[in-house]
Formats: C-alpha cells, sequence, structure tokens
C-alpha cells in the first residue's frame, strides 16, 4: 500500500513519443512515471528519471517492471494479453485491461465484438490461411472491388493493410508465408476520416474531446483538424456517443480513440486504440486537459478534466523525417518565421518517413491556421527544398 | 562541436522546481536538460533523466556538469560568479552570464546599477557592519520610518528582508552577527505590486508578456493575476519597456523578471530575477509560449516565441504545504471539484509554508477565475479545514 503521503507511479510499458508526451503530463500532476523502454535511446526514456530497459512482451520483464507501480498503462498495442493478466493477477491494476485491449490488439475481435453491439462496421471476414485466397474472392464476388486486406494484429501507420483493386493471389500467399493471420473488409467509399476520442475512469466517468479531422497520406495521418470542420451538430454528437459507448461496452479504462469514416450516410468504425493517439496531440494546446493528462487521470481513476477547447481552431501537423538530419537548425527558422508555432520533437533519428515530431498552430481562420502548420511541418521535414 | 543532426544539451544549475518545469518544455523541444541537482530527491532531479548530483557552489562540481553542454543557465542565483566565468572561459557559454547575474544576486549592485541607468528606485544605503546601526538612523532620519532592511545576497521569499518602523539595533547586530552583509531602503507606500516579465537572446531579440499583478501574503506570492487588471496602458508599456531596457542595459541573456511597486505617481523597481520566476507561472497556460519554453529558446538564441495570452484572464495561485501530507487525496478532490483548472505539483515533501506547487484558472470572468484558483489552491493546502 502506499503511503498517503506519497505520489503513485505510473507504468507505461513502451518508450515511445506517447509515453514521452504522458511525461510532461505526469510532471505537472507530480505523479511518477516510469517506463518500459527497449533502449536507452528511445524516445521516452531519454527524458524519464525512472525508465526501465527491458522487452515489454517478456513476462519477466513486464512483471519486474509493474513492481511498486499504482497502475499499469500503455504506449503501444503490442504487450501479450496473458501477460497482462498475470501483471493483474499479481495486484498491479492494468489499464486498460487485457480483456478490452484485445479489441485494439486484433481487428478480427474488435471487428465482431462491435459488430455485435450494433456499432457501424463495414463488412468483413477471417481469411484462414488455408483457404484465404478463395474466401477473398468470394467476399469480393459478394461485396464487390476494391477490398481491404488487413492482418489482423501488428499493423500500424498504413503496414498491415492493402487496398485491392483486383485479386492479388500473390500479395496473400506472401503475408501469409510471413505467418500473418488476415482479414479482408469492404471498402468504404468514405468522404473524409474522423477520430472521437474519449476517456473513461475505472469508476465509469466518461469524457468526450470535440470530434476531428484527420487527414491521411499514404496510410499516415499527416495533420488533425480541431474541431472537424463543417460537422453536421448531430452526427458530432452521434460520433462522441458511439465512442463513449464502445468504452463503455468494452470496458476501456483510460483513453479510447475511434477512428471512423465519415460517408454520405454516416460514420463507419474504422480502428480502435485504447491509448494516447496522434489524433489527440492536438490537446496539448488545444484542450484544457492535454489527452496525456486525461490517459493519466483516467487509468489512476481521477476525475476526468474539462476537454474544452482553449481556441476555434486547433491544426496538428505530423512531422515526418526527410533526407537532412539538421533538424535543430530548421526549427530555429520555424521558430523565426512563425513565433506562434509550437513544436514538438520526439527526440528521434532523423529517418525518411518517419513520425519524429508535430507541430500545433491555433487561430480563428481555418485556412490560416492550417497553413502555418503544415508550413511549419514541411519546413522541418525538408527544410527549404520544393516539395517532391 | 555539436554535429548538426545531435540536439544541444541545456545545462540547468540546480534541481528546484524551476528546472522541473523546464524539463517540460525541453522535451516539446526535444533538446536534452541536464540538471545539477544537491540530491536525487530534489524536485528536478525526480523527473529529468541526466540529473548530476553534486554542490553547483562548487567548482569542480559546475565544471564536470558543464562538459558536453552548450550552454548553462541556472534555476536560481546561487552559484557563485567566478564559478560562472571559469565554466565560460573554458568554452561553455553561461546565460545569463556572471556580470548580468551579478545584479540578480546582490541586491546593492543592483541598485546601484539600476539608479545609474536612471531606472525607478527607493533610496537606498549600504550599511557596512562597523557602522551600520547609525548608518541605518541617518538614513531614516533622512527618509523616514518604516525603512526595509535586506540582506544584499541570498534571501529569497521575504526571506532576508526586515520591515523596520522604529529602530531595533538588537535585529541589525543579530543579523551582522551572522555575517550578513545588510543594506537599508526606504519604504515604498505602493498601490500594489506588478511584474514585468521578459526574454532577451545574444541576438539581441526581445520578448515581453504581457505585466501582472503579483499578490503576495507575509513575503510570499500567493497569487498571479495576467495580465494586471485594470493597469493604465501607458503604464503597462511602460513597465514592458523598463523590462526590456533593463535587460538590454545588463546584457541579460534568458529570462528577466521585474518585480515593481506600483505607486500613486508611478513605477518603482523593486527586485530582478534571471530565470524562470514564480510570476511567471501563469504562462504555461496562459500564454502561447511559456516562460520555461522562452527562456530555453532564449539561452540557446534560438528566436523567441509569441507572448500572446490564451485567455482574457489568467489566475495563477501558489500551494503552500500545510499540516496534512496526503496532498494527492487531495487533488483528487480538487479536480472533481474544478474540472478545468490546472494542477502542478513540484514532487516536493509536504511543510508547512513550503511552496509545493501551483493551480491556474482561466476564464473571462476575473473575480471567478480567481476564486476558482484561490479554492483549488487552499483545499491542496488544507483540505476541508477552515482558514485559520
Amino acid at each position: 500500500m502506499r503511503d498517503a503521503a506519497q505520489m503513485p507511479i505510473v507504468g507505461m510499458a513502451g518508450g515511445g513519443q506517447l509515453a514521452r508526451m504522458t511525461q510532461q503530463a505526469a510532471i505537472a500532476l507530480g505523479v511518477s512515471l516510469r517506463v518500459l523502454a527497449r533502449s536507452p535511446g528511445d524516445s521516452a526514456a531519454k527524458v524519464v528519471s525512472d525508465a526501465r530497459i527491458g522487452d515489454d512482451r517478456a513476462l519477466a520483464d513486464l512483471t519486474a517492471f509493474a513492481e511498486g507501480c499504482e497502475v499499469v498503462t500503455f504506449d503501444h498495442e503490442h504487450v501479450p494479453g496473458p501477460h497482462i493478466e498475470a501483471v493483474a493477477a499479481a495486484g498491479v491494476p492494468c489499464r486498460p485491461g487485457a480483456d478490452a485491449l484485445r479489441h485494439a490488439q486484433d481487428k478480427l475481435v474488435m471487428r465482431e465484438r462491435l459488430s455485435a453491439l450494433g456499432a457501424p462496421c463495414p463488412a468483413f471476414r477471417h481469411l484462414p490461411a488455408a483457404t484465404a485466397t478463395a474466401d477473398l474472392a468470394a467476399f469480393a464476388d459478394e461485396h464487390g472491388w476494391p477490398v481491404v486486406l488487413k492482418a489482423t494484429r501488428g499493423g500500424y501507420d498504413g503496414k498491415g493493410v492493402w487496398v485491392l483493386r483486383e485479386p492479388d493471389d500473390a500479395l496473400v500467399e506472401r503475408v501469409l508465408a510471413d505467418g500473418v493471420d488476415l482479414m479482408v473488409e469492404a471498402h468504404v467509399p468514405f468522404r473524409r476520416e474522423l477520430a472521437a476520442l474519449v476517456a473513461r475512469s475505472p469508476y465509469g466517468q466518461g469524457a468526450a474531446y470535440p470530434v476531428v479531422e484527420t487527414v491521411q497520406e499514404n496510410g499516415v495521418c499527416v495533420e488533425v483538424l480541431a474541431p472537424a470542420p463543417d460537422l453536421d451538430t448531430d452526427r458530432a454528437v452521434a460520433a462522441e456517443r458511439l465512442a463513449l459507448e464502445i468504452a463503455d461496452k468494452l470496458g476501456v479504462t483510460g483513453l479510447l480513440a475511434v477512428e471512423l469514416f465519415e460517408t454520405e450516410d454516416g460514420l463507419i468504425v474504422n480502428e480502435l486504440a485504447m491509448r494516447p493517439h496522434n489524433s489527440g496531440h492536438w490537446t496539448i494546446e488545444g484542450a484544457r486537459t492535454s489527452q496525456f493528462e486525461q490517459h493519466l487521470r483516467a487509468v489512476l481513476d481521477l476525475p476526468l478534466g474539462s476537454t474544452e477547447p482553449t481556441a476555434r481552431w486547433t491544426v496538428m501537423a505530423n512531422v515526418l523525417g526527410g533526407d537532412d538530419p539538421a533538424l535543430y537548425e530548421r526549427m530555429g527558422h520555424v521558430m523565426a518565421h512563425d513565433p506562434a508555432v509550437k513544436v514538438h520533437l520526439y527526440g528521434k533519428d532523423v529517418r525518411p518517413g518517419r513520425k519524429i515530431g508535430h507541430v500545433t498552430a491555433q487561430g480563428d481562420d481555418l485556412a490560416q491556421t492550417r497553413s502555418r502548420a503544415r508550413k511549419a511541418a514541411d519546413y522541418l521535414r525538408r527544410g527549404r527544398k520544393e516539395n517532391p
């Protein structure tokens, strides 16, 4: 038992930028963040004094890490469910728990559960390895091309997702040969992508952030507009309710990000994440309570914070790595060009296409705010070079 | 020389809450913060991975700490000037430099310099130990009672400052016996206290935050109102200009806080600080660029950030320690009561009267915003107990 005079330790498995930004929130709340990182050079390990180095997929490392924590949470989906159950059984609550988290770990489990709950999902079908190409063909016969082939587990940022406009048995066989479990979904002709971010505490309190629009390029989120422009109020409310209901029905504790397609007819669930999410980075400046603070409050079963926006428009643009590693020099130029843009760098080596940071702009005019964010992000990636 | 692909290391001597909050800003900018703390339990040492333990008043510790830093800066005024000069001579720039910093280290040096520059100061006089009581009496004869007795060096939060309404030779002798160097100042009949916070970079760029009102109790700042309510625009501009001019004339690099008395006739300089300052904690939420980020930008000679306010009113209230150490439990109650108030705790043990954190509220109505901040701070101190 923690003494009443002590502040709790929150353990976060994973050493990426989500844990790094959670450290900023932990510093304010006076709670201690402990991370389990693969290497001392990981994004979060660089800025957390209590960084344990280990493999969060190894039970022994996870158990040693969890000892003394008030609660364990995650900056990614890769910790095996049985390990999480073992830690919980040893007396350290894990939030989200293994039962909830598997809906973010396995897209097939998620689809089956959400469909059973009546949440709007595209048609889908598991593709057992023995009959995968035939099952895919049958699915496409029924639902039409294109179809979306997905690895049920382990994908991120567009990896593990393939849009097929026609049969491609060679691709399917190649992926299966890597031991990947596959499913197929109907392709959704969406107008744009939205994200609904909510928090839920063990006590059952829920809080929803304004629904945002996410802009993707090559399967990677490049921009988030908060709130989603021209979103019908009823639809915004429906999206928030849907996310809160999913959080409740799945027993999520902590944050839940629901990635949505907006179609002519309404909303369709794309993916779930149960942690701080790229679509919520705008909240650091753009909401009274950042998603990182909110996640800490939720997993600690503290009362949730206000999600009220702080400006008319907040636009976040991801900074992807380019060819030139001289990021610090470029940051200076961005600061000179726009003294009000906020730069967030993740302490990662620059590699082409890698998410190495983000920028946030706020203002009363959406087009202007968006332009400021994009310019800053583009400059941090490329400097003066023209777009390719 | 730092490789262009690397991010700089900023060394901050001192392990207090100012260094702790600077870590939050360093994480965003992707620069590495290294602190020199007296103990691993210090406020900043708890949250900085690169915390060196040592005495920043010992040259060997300071020199070892500075090695590899792009720049060294300070979270307090206690590093001896000759040590700072030695570090700079060894090739690591110190910002502010020793020449500037001595005006924040020695109140007599500050008064002499500011008076020579024509900045508005109260009458003052050094009190050499041999003639102190007689000199004080002569000063009071000339300027009237009360007078303000001050230790020229080492005071903070009202310590080292005594308001004398009549002669008190016993006090003077007692303080002198402790080896304290003394000065006396005329007592300023002020209407209220203000603070002007500016940043200046080595390049010479300056940036001023809106002038704030600071409310003190027993010599300790308890509340900051941003911007200062009902402050005449000309006077606000005059205060900002005065602070920028002092920063320029004294060659300050980094932040400069100028504590001011507002009198019937105008402004009078009270104290200077060359670091992030309690009167600027409101900027974490209340300005586009927090004072901690601004200090990093200034000492790194990066372009300064926008000081634009993010809300009509931002009120910061300090959280002082009370009798009950169960701070975490009280934080939960504060969050339940006001989901939009922001709590900042410094990771310090609770001791009566000690600054252990602060809270920030924002809103359109000053009285309401102020009440919210005070209630949260009072509750964190005392829980449900009535004010004494």
